[in-house]
């Protein structure tokens, strides 16, 4: 499938002391790899080290050799004393110079953030500077004829300079390299194992498949395909993809790439005409905040109830107390009464209640810890479903949101009855 | 400080191409670096590594001649070709066995689980099965006397097996070994750059110190020391963390390690005895689900309103048509009247209001994307701070909510006169 062109591979160099103790997590492997994908560069690798400079200075000469291009992030700012540039250095056996300009330029860029900074900082000879836009540090260097980008280590300063600084200079660099595609299709109700077996079932050659199980309850099946050019590419995908979903069955696939549970029923409900409300107790707010993660949700979100206490659910939502006594909070009846209540208080077309004990603590015999029900209130019918869901306190929160909005988006689906009234 | 204990220093393989095509983030690189820190086991380093046997073997082999232990993250499901087995054996001249007993038991546990699974698996000789109590896949083995563990990829799988199956076995094999300490000292309204100023006076010689800007609006001042026993590690930690917090400025602390502003607020309403409400519009829900998601907030908080839309902020929290009219939703007398309908409405202490543009769209002149409104009403009175907050929706929404915390947290702390009316 790839004959005439070559696949252009990079080695990505994350110094991350706070990500080896755990205090954060790496997201910049992530956003780097995603953004220079799309364009046909691959992060073959991510080594995340710490701030050692000799092990920096050996991992930097040694993956230099080895890949087409080299980025870094972090270990350039003053306070982490510009390890990087030290390794950099030390590498290649290059001075360090006072670069007057750089630190010039940046200190009235920091200045006129609002900040003040002190110190000097040293370049390795032949570094430029990256972006005059923003107060962000980083420089670009080309070492035997290789690109070498090093960046700051705040996610949104890296995600920004990647898009603006590396992918044009990365493109400008190697103009003939081969063509990558990947798609995402998003299962539903069924879980890694039982759609690998479905999927592996298929004479895929040619086409990567991988399988991940999403914490909150959602199955991907990721393709990847690589073609001399953008048509051919496009073409394998989308007849891997078609082959794909048919395996799977149409009805458990909820969407492909970006197009997350909540955009899908998004769009559904803006098509129709359709408003939504919510009522929330243990997910406090996070099934809210999901559906209004979508720009444009007030096109069909209306409101939300986060009814915390049983005082809550009685007076917002006119859950009977005789059913919260006899029943209890976390119970098929509660759930129906705060879906019910919430669609005809807020006056909407379609309402989610959920209410459930995420634990560590609430548990019983017969409701134990993950127990949750939800029920969906839309024209004059109501459903709940019941779930006993795994996993501490915010597993089972995230879980509960993805079956609300996996029902709605099944009831609006399978059901085509159902329109704004 | 330490003289006659030695470090013990591991390194993590992750098996993530989905991490370098950018599907996911690698949360196990943390979670693993966290668990065994808190133990004196550091990882010094992750690799984030494609499913290629022949790079995996050479890294396997090349790092475990330079680390007291290796773990492995995923490439162990039928579903991956059981890579990590095959490179085992690449990179130590192993034979592949088919461990039947190994089969037969996780093919039932897998049945247990309602899922089905028909492959059969290999492992390397020598290696010998994780946890029996579930059914995760793993094995561990011990080379040239140095233990290693292979795992599989599944975070939530990862984090249990890290903790009931790679420490004690880990401790059991390096019995001796330094004592390190870590403290994060939470920081709020200050930015990195200004604590760095502050604390960069100090001559703390001996005590790692490293700055991390928070993405949600908190910067975090981390300090690690080593030692030979616990005590003297804790005295070390304590002495630099009191140095520490007076060069900041006591008032602009807001907790260490674990204690988000979320939780601080919390303890703090329980031990007044107070009620707190929320009314959320651009942040839809995403205040309450931060205070809700600390295990126990049904002891104050007592519910919250998500008014999206107009219609719903009158209705709710009965705001005057005319203010909105006049003002806006977007402005403090709205954030004002959100926060006093809340606490009126829910018959509570306190009550927070936020009101904002989380863009992308909706921004003016006058009001620019990322302008907020935040309200606080607090017995007989209501402060309304305004910001203009930089960066995408969702980080808008992020420090939106973490302004709300820390102006909650700032009246309860400093004004020591705001108690359960």
């Amino acid at each position: 499938m790839c004959r005439t062109a070559r696949s252009v591979e990079g080695t990505l160099i994350v110094v991350g002391n706070e990500v080896l103790y755990g205090d954060v997590v790496d997201i910049n492997t992530s956003t780097i790899g995603k953004t220079l994908f799309q364009e046909g560069f691959l992060i073959a690798r991510s080594l995340v080290l710490s701030d050692n400079r000799s092990e920096l200075a050996k991992a930097i000469r040694y993956w230099h050799h080895r890949s087409d291009f080299l980025i870094t992030t972090g270990g350039l700012e003053p306070a982490t004393n510009n390890v990087i540039c030290d390794a950099l250095c030390d590498a290649f056996g290059l001075q360090q110079v006072r670069n007057r300009a750089y630190c010039e330029t940046f200190r009235k860029r920091i200045n006129d953030a609002g900040l003040s900074w002190a110190d000097e900082t040293d370049l390795p000879e032949g570094a430029v500077e990256l972006t005059m836009d923003r107060p962000y540090m980083g420089f670009r260097m080309v070492v035997e004829n290789k690109p070498l980008y090093c960046l700051p280590g705040v996610p949104t300063e890296v995600a920004y300079l990647v898009e603006r600084e590396v992918l044009p200079d990365l493109k400008n660099h190697y103009p003939e390299r081969t063509c990558f595609r990947r798609r995402i299709i998003r299962v539903q109700r069924l879980s890694e194992w039982e759609v690998a077996k479905r999927v592996g079932k298929l004479d895929l050659t040619a086409v990567g498949v991988g399988y991940l199980s999403r914490i909150e309850g959602e199955t991907w099946v990721t393709l990847t395909v690589c073609a001399d050019n953008g048509n051919k590419a496009d073409e394998f995908l989308n007849e891997a993809e078609r082959r794909v979903v048919n395996a799977i069955g149409r009805k458990f696939v909820s969407g492909k790439d970006g197009e997350e549970l909540e955009k899908v029923v998004g769009d559904m409900l803006r098509s129709r005409g359709m408003k939504l409300a919510v009522a929330e107790s243990c997910t406090g707010g996070m099934l809210a905040a999901r559906i209004i993660s979508v720009p444009g949700a007030s096109d069909y979100f209306e409101r939300g109830y986060i009814v915390y206490s049983n005082k809550a659910k009685i007076e917002e939502l006119g859950v009977n107390p005789d059913v919260l006594e006899r029943y209890g909070a976390v119970s098929e009846q509660t759930a129906r009464a705060m879906a019910v209540g919430a669609k005809e208080k807020a006056g909407v077309d379609v309402a989610l209640g959920i209410t459930g004990i995420a634990g560590p603590t609430g548990g019983t015999r017969e409701k134990p810890v993950g127990t949750v029900f939800i029920g969906c209130a839309c024209d004059d019918r109501t459903v709940v479903e019941h779930h006993v869901l795994r996993g501490e306190r915010q597993i089972v929160q995230m879980r509960s949101v993805q079956a609300a909005l996996r029902l709605l988006w099944e009831l609006l689906t399978h059901d085509s009855s159902i329109h704004s009234s």
